[in-house]
């Protein structure tokens, strides 16, 4: 648990408020970064079944297997009374799920006859979850209540920009440390070592926590394949590696990009680099509040069109809390389709990530809207790093 | 890519022969651990939808995201044309869902009025993927195939055998750090950095992958829950830690438990490490081919009870490829309730945790079944850790 108490009880207000929007009688959380914007709970349980049930009204129950409902009153705002522990023997069995026993437990906490919300795209909500849930549930309705926990997420509070900025402190520390020890002949998992050793060292004060997305490196060949995570093959001279990471303190994640070059660059990437740099400038230009996703595309678009670029892939998306396998909120995205007003507390990763063919090059930064503007949470030159 | 064409070859046979017996025209893979056993593919983009579509007889079809998709080639035992990536303004879209797309693409390659397999369990397969799934194919019937992949997963090949020996000295190397590195004052995070770095370092021929679980290791009072992570503060003069991490090769997992006592211990942790030892000596003495998980665990049972101790939780569970969030092949778990005969080439994480109330005292052997016994791919003492 790691906020005080008026900021739980404002986000559960905020959740409820728009459950009412919905008619819902209760929501079933699965994210378990929803969970943890809810009540503190942190610990890596998520790959067995869990959920938190929010009722219209009311504190939320929260229903563990056995082995982590024990010692999870410690971990989070949730009372004994309301932790509820699934028996063991119901962990991966064919037969039969743990939902159908969370059903049956949770029905005396619904009201018969009322729609019930599920997170239908969440992670760690599988189809043999749901239809367990719905058949024990036969009174009521389940809908998909979309991603309503994560939409309460998208206004930061002081307390999180806070956390975030922390969180920036410390992916700066290890993106420094990444282009300082990258090396010709080096291999890629020491360079990754030092990467993970920044991040969790973090800074004097504040050590770091896990990211939801291990360092990624595409470099030389599979440098067109943003996903890429490592190998133990050396670096090697006249490769471009393009290195993504974030600081994480807390579970609030500040991802960072950049792309350090071994050797001399190929022109094509030195171009890519200074246009990629301009398209930053006049991408963050346009974020204030008021605007919108489409009109921050549109500023990027004016810088990289006239050299006959163009990308398909947003510019980038909310931050703020993250667990295993996203750092993402999964609500407003920088790019053309999307008509979200920009607000003050909002908080993205602004990512231009240039796919070519055969290579890429990235430049990100992650911020927060302040009333007039917006916040920087790292501080590093936005040029292509070169290492002779 | 990392097995040869003939270990991939033999899989997908494996892999068609179950669907047949199951009468399945296609099964629509999205487990990240079934889709790198089919096609060695690998790349941390599980966090949008992907699956590979497996057709009753023939080669397999990979559906991405489209920044995926373009270098996937590269990555996989997949051809070109048979790598399909979705548009990405379908990513993280509130009106509608990649797998609509999929669903479209694939239609082609699957008889239609012909059932459909899915993974109704597997993490990264949502709800309304399902849904998007089930509607954009309204000539098939989606069913629930279980953990199909996963089943034929469970008996490993001499070379998955020597990829989980590799992530073995991996693992020994990593605990060996955590336990020499652990002290009084030092801060948790600062011991995991030491900890990553031994697991991302790995040995000098083999460095190593990424864990599917990052390094837990509740502490003090925290010691009775298992899966916390870590945090910023110090270890503290009389407290105990229980350390569990993987030696990670190749997406190859040898997991691995101890526990580490900083100053002198308690009488009950004593004993409790005492006992395990022992019963872990039981356990191991009956894994052998024809055995079951209830064998297994009566030998356990039969050395804890007089005691008076009892654990509820398995004792171990089948390992192999892992991907976030878990290890665990979701197929054979060590306890009374399982009856499959135990095999050569199975491998488990034979994992003794002692939760008691507040504290808790864990101990675990990675090993794999030979045909007359098993093989274990660490060499650590059994005994409690003490640090004085």
């Amino acid at each position: 648990m790691t906020a005080d108490p008026a900021e739980y009880s404002g986000r559960l207000r905020r959740v409820q408020q728009r459950m009412q929007g919905q008619s819902l009688a209760a929501l079933v959380v699965c994210d378990p970064a929803n969970i943890f914007y809810l009540t503190g709970y942190d610990a890596w349980s998520f790959y067995t079944p869990q959920c938190l049930v929010v009722p219209a009204c009311g504190d939320p129950h929260l229903f563990l297997r056995a082995m982590d409902a024990v010692g999870a009153v410690a971990l989070c705002n949730v009372a004994a009374e309301r932790i509820h522990g699934y028996p063991e023997d119901l962990v991966h069995r064919p037969d039969t799920h743990p939902f159908t026993w969370i059903a049956t437990a949770a029905r005396a906490l619904i009201p018969a006859g009322e729609p019930v919300g599920v997170e239908g795209d969440a992670n760690y909500f599988s189809p043999r979850a749901y239809f367990a849930l719905a058949d024990g549930l036969p009174a009521n309705r389940l809908v998909d209540a979309g991603e309503l926990v994560n939409w309460v997420r998208l206004i930061k509070s002081p307390y999180e920009i806070g956390q975030l900025r922390i969180a920036g402190a410390i992916a700066e520390h290890a993106m420094r440390t990444a282009c300082e020890r990258i090396e010709v002949g080096r291999r890629q998992c020491d360079l990754v070592a030092d990467i993970l050793t920044a991040q969790t060292t973090g800074t004097a004060g504040h050590g770091g926590d896990f990211p939801a997305i291990v360092p990624m490196l595409p470099t030389g060949d599979g440098s067109g394949t943003p996903h890429c995570t490592w190998t133990d093959r050396p670096f090697r001279d006249g490769e471009a590696t393009t290195i993504e990471l974030a600081g994480v303190y807390g579970r609030y994640h500040a991802p960072l990009a950049r792309t350090v070059m071994l050797g001399e660059p190929p022109q094509r990437l030195a171009e890519i680099a200074k246009i990629t740099a301009e398209a930053m400038q006049a991408t963050l230009a346009e974020i204030r509040p008021g605007a919108t996703g489409a009109c921050v595309h549109r500023a990027f678009d004016e810088v990289i069109r006239p050299h006959g670029l163009r990308k398909d892939s947003r510019l980038g998306y909310s931050i703020g809390i993250g667990f295993p396998p996203d750092w993402g909120e999964r609500t407003v995205s920088l790019r053309r389709e999307d008509t979200t007003e920009l607000a003050a507390g909002m908080a993205f990763h602004v990512i231009l990530g240039m796919w070519m063919d055969g290579w890429g090059y990235e430049l990100s930064e992650p911020i927060a809207l302040t009333p007039d503007g917006f916040e920087r949470f790292t501080n590093l030159p936005h040029e292509l790093t070169i290492r002779r």
